[in-house]
């Protein structure tokens, strides 16, 4: 049985084509990457990656050399979820989430990849695949756009192929956002799929006020309307605030989906491949979702997670993230009328431009 | 005002006297040690620290350095409410607790430190000190030790005036678990405080049979007896059980402590300074169970927690861990007839004894 014979990083800080904003984030001038590249004793290899929004992820780096690499080396390849169990808990002090799970995540994906290649099967059909086109929508970083930008952002997005778009909520007035989701409604007309997202700018009953005042304009959902903690205030939010609610993004392991759901306090879970744990826990997610019923969406990674999303029969929209990482890939992900296929090479098939990237490395133990 | 003017680390593998075992980390042959020196516009200097039962400490050294110490240079260092939301944030995207909350708990640790060392004063009494008499127990890392060596490490521990007791269990076999806790109690006389602590090692079914199994034994209490994250498990524990339980070692932030209190899954909140979030979040951790009309005791780092305890009402055994750092203190923390009283030098009044400390050095920035 081949063997993990290697596990190595890569850390780099990617500066942003165009320095973006959101209510929680602040100014992001980069984004933060880190690529962790695993071979087996066979010669195989499998490419992983995770990422954060503005800091933290050096900690990913030094995560998978010095704790996570010896324990996953050595290991049986195929039994990705024995060698999940073991990098949780061999983190699992100070972690059970966190930075931990970003760093998991990224060998997982990269295991995951490393077996579907051996198998010669893209990672969607690997997964047990349920449909290949997964409908998907633009996500803009967006809250800081006069909403002239906004709208020409819109335009763009729906020339790229996107039939569906979620844009930034949460200015210091609140009746700005209604304000400019009207402009948005408007523009994009009657029926065309629009999400906002507060990333966790509000109380309970902010939230609650906004989603009201926002009633009449037929949004898919409200993300992140208050922070991932206060559990009871998303439910709030959804039961008295009338919008379905999206999130997830921020939240690390099973058990926290688990919390949220059980709660009710979702109507969209929005796993992040890179941050829940990988492969591996993103499909126990959207398992959870199935069995409360409800449908499992997706942040950030699109090109790992469409695999996921095509894997997945109650997959509503996939995100399309704004960062610019499309720069970084050999071959980046196409959207066409609404819709992105997964594609069929083998693995997850993304391939990064390391001679781009170079430039941003600030360390990392690949070669 | 002064403010923070240099923030730096140190990164420690220090080898543990005896290797220890537990239930869920197995063999620990070393533990992981940062400390963090905080100086001030004015000189004046405050220490922290935080560790790992077995790896992932070289993720706090990394947080710290690169993504913290920006953050927190230049701020006022009375405002430690306002730089702990600051470094919050700074690591808010993929941390949410986890490996962030340790980092962020060492400079918190650092500020209150300076804090208290300028204002002359010991920390608990700058806490408004309650009372300097905190009433401890000896945690022993004993699950494989024969049972003789189980109740020799029981004198010892009474020699070194200790009047309560924790021990391991989850042995393989539970029905050991019961002999070691039987004979211990026999060997203690009736009315010796005695804990047990089974590291996670159950499932909630398990660990009912288990608690029912050791009724008779008068136990103070049960701890961890299902993982942290299974917040039903331990309020079913609790209840059809019947022992008091403590958790709180593996929780991270204040909204997890919320999540189990309000639940009725804990009797005993046993946070720990340097992975919750510092002496900030548990001074609100104390509170929160003073609110749910329950003790607070605690996990590790006593001569830090001697000061937390010492302010809080309601207080009451604290941990002194069994780990070998003593070895590395100018002056430890003693014990008399069960009681530790919180010293009276100014800040928490712990000194590393560096020069002992640097064979064991692995990184950080500190000169
Ligand atoms: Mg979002
Ligand atoms: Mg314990």
């Amino acid at each position: 049985m081949p063997v993990v014979a290697t596990v190595s990083t890569d850390f780099y800080q990617v500066p942003l084509p165009v320095v973006l904003t959101d209510s929680t984030h602040g100014v992001i001038p980069h984004f933060e990457l880190v690529t962790v590249r695993v071979e087996d004793s066979d010669g195989a290899t499998g490419l992983g990656y995770t990422y954060a929004v503005n800091s933290g992820a050096e900690a990913f780096a030094v995560l998978v050399d010095r704790y996570l690499a010896p324990v996953v080396t050595g290991e049986d390849v195929d039994r990705t979820e024995h060698v999940w169990q073991r990098m949780w808990w061999a983190l699992h002090y100070a972690g059970r989430g966190g930075h931990a799970t970003s760093a998991i995540s990224a060998v997982d994906i990269a295991l995951w990849d490393l077996r579907a290649r051996r198998a010669g099967q893209p990672l969607w059909r690997f997964f047990g695949g349920y449909d290949p086109r997964v409908p998907v929508y633009a996500g803009g970083i967006d809250l800081d756009f006069p909403v002239e930008q906004l709208l020409e952002q819109a335009d763009r997005f729906r020339e790229h192929g996107f039939r569906a778009i979620k844009m930034k909520v949460g200015r210091a007035d609140w009746r700005e956002d209604v304000e400019r989701v009207r402009r948005m409604r408007e523009h994009l007309g009657d029926g065309f799929p629009l999400m906002v997202d507060a990333n966790m700018k509000w109380s309970a009953d902010q939230a609650v006020k906004v989603a009201r005042a926002l009633a009449g304009f037929d949004l898919v959902w409200l993300e992140e309307p208050v922070i991932p903690d206060d559990v009871a205030g998303h439910v709030r939010v959804l039961r008295d605030g009338g919008l379905p609610v999206a999130a997830g993004e921020n939240l690390h392991t099973l058990y926290e989906f688990r919390h949220v759901m059980e709660a009710g306090a979702v109507t969209f879970p929005e796993p992040d491949v890179c941050n829940v744990g990988g492969m591996t826990v993103f499909r126990k997610v959207a398992a959870l979702a199935e069995a409360h019923n409800l449908p499992v969406t997706s942040h950030g990674a699109h090109d790992l997670t469409v695999h996921l999303m095509a894997a997945a029969p109650n997959r509503t929209y996939m995100e399309a993230h704004g960062f610019g990482l499309e720069a970084y890939l050999a071959e980046p992900m196409r959207v066409e009328d609404g819709v992105a296929v997964a594609p069929e090479r083998p693995g997850h098939g993304l391939e990064f431009d390391f001679d781009a990237l170079r430039p941003h490395r600030i360390g990392g133990t690949a070669a």
